[in-house]
């Protein structure tokens, strides 16, 4: 039975685990740093599909069979999948669980969307209402740019505070159970800093970042240092300069690793990502591959995970509105021998 | 503390009440027979502004503000606002509330929206993470005729079996407490049967809803008859009859009211909406204006309310992707005096 303890965060009173997760990425992101650590690395962006939103899709398929099989999971042994991605109408998940048979449950929280699906995944469990559910999301760079931005086609000049949105798929299993586990959620208010610019959506969505940060440390009256590591997603490197600077100001200062999924997944010196990853599917994959593996081996004991979102679309960008965001936090604690 | 009773079901616990409803639709809707009972009526598709995408924005929000003023609630009292949307990228909604400072959960699942944020909303309250949220939808005609099929001012032609996707807005105030209750969720599974024609989503979302209510009455060991109504939305008039045969091929007979809010939105006669309404908004406002009612009412003690979606884009349909459906429920009963 969850216990609120603030306007936004509730604490978990059951042991709900991420039990395992799984990740399948595109040919980019698998020469980047994290490659030694994902289950699949797709030769091309097509996935043997004839079109960029169905290699999305069965991207996304692919990722949910490896987490099923390296969990010995049945797809029907699991109450719920929640999911979300980037295409207009959320198409890549529901295509991707179609032929499934487990009960569905669509979101969309943007870039956001892992930290929606686990925070939500982590409440239904914590509530009776399920006992093993899937979390997972997709993104597609050749999808998404054409879904926000410019057709690639067109051949467009990238600015420097744009960020490469990953083609890249993260799935996680929630179970009743020890190891590593959700301790606290924090659920996002929408913050609209006035910023217009689709190329700048890192610092569109360092103000909504901030604002769950600050919530989530007032509510649980922890300090930054509590955590071993503080990762938000996917700001890339100049939302997360703009999230230092805006902490700074407010006299918030993260003592330890402060970082964030859209720095981690692409080798910034070597790969040509300009402000660094983004999409649903990067925070995903880096949270499956990267930030589960490095608590179940006992790197990090306890981590604050904040994927953010931008709730823009390519039509409020054409008539001229701002970019709203959002951050959903999630507090995970490792159990000793985790893995 | 929520009872899994079955693969797709869960029973609540807790007194989990739909307190109140609120509901704003546009001009044609307000010419309908729910017209009486409606919060605000639109003179025309614009709501003030000068885009459709906009005008469904300004639309829900109003309704959220009808909510709110109705209830005396202030929107931080709200533990959650769980909402969705047929835009891309969900953006009617996330521009509706994004001054309401209530922490936001994003939701798609078509026009099951609605269905989807009540039930996670009924959830998370039964959980212990919410003691008051809102959930709620909308849809708008001209931005989705533009959105999934074809721009209005192309005049295409609309067969019989196309539905009209309601300019609609609805939204709920789920807590704790009497009245009408939320007793069971059955969350559906995606089904797909192949069905490939945009005009024809009531075809391709009756196998989902069949699907749906015979789990929830294999597992809740009801007869259809335990029910004073049972409701889907929105299959339309078309949908409807398909989902009849298909359940009288399976010896399902729905002894008492058995219709669909596509049905009970215009009047099929006077007005030319084809097989009836569609939309997330569809179902949204006739659940608010009119079923909330008539079991507030005492006209219905037992309601089965279902909303189907058609889990399709624009994109999916010119790839010559089939059409999947989705459809959750949920059973609300309303107990004596219940307004």
């Amino acid at each position: 039975m969850a216990k609120r303890i603030g306007a936004q965060t509730v604490a978990l009173t059951k042991p709900v685990a991420v039990a395992a997760g799984a990740a399948v990425v595109g040919k980019k992101e698998g020469e980047g740093p994290l490659r030694e650590r994902f289950d699949e690395i797709g030769a091309d962006a097509y996935f043997g599909q004839k079109s960029w939103e169905k290699a999305e899709s069965i991207m996304l398929k692919r990722c949910f069979q490896h987490l099923c099989t390296k969990t010995k999971t049945q797809p029907e042994d699991l109450h719920y999948l929640l999911a979300g991605d980037l295409q207009s109408q959320c198409t890549a998940s529901a295509f991707a669980v179609r032929e499934s048979a487990v009960p569905f449950l669509g979101l969309y929280g943007a870039c956001s969307t892992m930290g929606e699906a686990m925070s939500i995944g982590a409440l239904l469990i914590d509530g009776g209402a399920a006992d093993r559910l899937c979390a997972m999301t997709s993104s597609h760079f050749c999808s998404a740019e054409l879904e926000f931005r410019l057709p690639l086609e067109y051949g467009g000049q990238r600015t420097p505070s744009a960020q490469w949105t990953a083609t890249a798929a993260g799935a996680v299993l929630l179970r009743i159970g020890g190891g590593v586990r959700v301790t606290h959620v924090t659920t996002g208010r929408i913050v609209d800093a006035g910023v217009t610019d689709a190329s700048n959506m890192g610092g569109a969505m360092a103000p909504a970042a901030l604002s769950t940060l600050k919530a989530h440390f007032a509510e649980t009256g922890r300090e930054p240092g509590y955590y071993d590591a503080v990762i938000t997603g996917d700001l890339g490197h100049f939302g997360h300069g703009v999230l230092a600077d805006l902490a700074h100001d407010e006299g918030l200062e993260f003592p330890n690793v402060f970082t964030d999924c859209g720095m981690l997944l692409y080798n910034a010196k070597h790969q040509d990502v300009h402000a660094g990853g983004s999409g649903c599917g990067c925070c995903a994959a880096v949270f499956a591959a990267h930030i589960l593996q490095c608590m179940q081996e006992g790197m990090w004991k306890r981590v604050l995970f904040a994927p953010t979102g931008a709730l823009m679309s390519l039509v409020t960008s054409q008539q001229g509105e701002s970019i709203p965001g959002i951050c959903h936090a999630l507090a995970l604690e490792a159990e000793e021998g985790a893995k």
